[in-house]
């Protein structure tokens, strides 16, 4: 079974969004500046090993996400759904999928475990990918993230959503760094979950 | 006139110091996990330069702090005081300088202001550096810190004391990224102070 990946950008000052995340703004006020990295001149060769590899259908077989996350995310995603691959969405409001080109999203009801397990089964050998604070923070209380991976932007947005909040102790490993002239990709293992 | 300098280790969810920090514990509960990389292995001599230069009194002239740094600290920086440089404690209690060997504490009833300029005569060319998150945050506040060096280390603390916390959106650039096996050194410009 493959393994589940946490990987976001975030500000300095730990958030990955701005404040006042709405469906018109979903990275909410200022929090677009987590994303210009993506738009910079073309990176080195490592960066994109890095970066990269975290994403690609070649190794992540599904995503994970909140119910609130997809509905401010939705509308930016394209046609083609933008992810490429099989996404539940963990919500209390059952929903029939919604299919974007390749990109299937599923409602699961019976709760984040239901989801993840879902999302394992449909990722098969590949890595499950989870989005937004709330899930993430869930399974980490829980000790049920592999990967933690960061795209560490030189900004400091001063409010918005934290992604470490209310956790317990967690030791990590430090087991990849690749800076780039905009940014700069850490990737960890989770050693210890939070007691 | 030298530059204002804030170089800490944080944990990467944003922690200087652990909960309940005290003269017993300065570091608070868990927080000295903080300081495990300073004795690692040696490091290569790219890391040399860019955490020893920050410390260094060829390049470091001064140090600024607040009153509460300073109580819970001042027990464990030896008899040499550990700076071996002018150190200046902003608080509201007058109180006689306190001299540790090469090293000297002077308390500033003045305000903040009046701390930092003391501290910059008492520096000439070379750098002053900020410590404590409570310093640190009124002069981010205010456009005064030039350059922020972090060690970024691979743990969570779940809590303690945040280091960017009340603060207004912050431009930075990234200037330095040096990691080591044990943590990530990244330096950063201010560019634009909290609006």
């Amino acid at each position: 079974m493959g393994q589940i990946h946490l990987h976001m950008s975030m500000s300095l000052d730990g958030y990955i969004a701005g404040p006042d995340v709405s469906v018109e703004q979903p990275m909410g006020v200022g929090g677009e500046r987590l994303h210009q990295w993506l738009f910079a001149e073309p990176s080195d060769a490592e960066d994109d090993v890095v970066a990269g590899e975290m994403y690609s259908p070649a190794v992540v077989g599904a995503v994970l996400m909140g119910r609130r996350h997809f509905t401010v995310g939705i509308g930016q995603w394209g046609d083609d759904g933008a992810f490429g691959m099989p996404c539940f969405v963990v919500t209390n409001r059952p929903a029939t999928p919604v299919v974007k080109g390749p990109t299937t999203f599923t409602f699961v009801t019976e709760g984040l475990d239901r989801a993840l397990e879902q999302a394992q089964a449909a990722a098969g050998d590949k890595h499950v990918n989870v989005m937004g604070a709330d899930v993430a923070q869930q399974l980490l209380r829980t000790g049920r993230i592999d990967t933690i991976q960061l795209n560490v932007v030189p900004v400091l947005l001063g409010g918005g959503t934290r992604l470490f909040d209310r956790l317990g102790p967690t030791e990590l490993e430090q087991v990849a760094v690749v800076p780039t002239s905009t940014v700069t990709h850490i990737r960890y293992h989770v050693v210890s979950p939070p007691g």
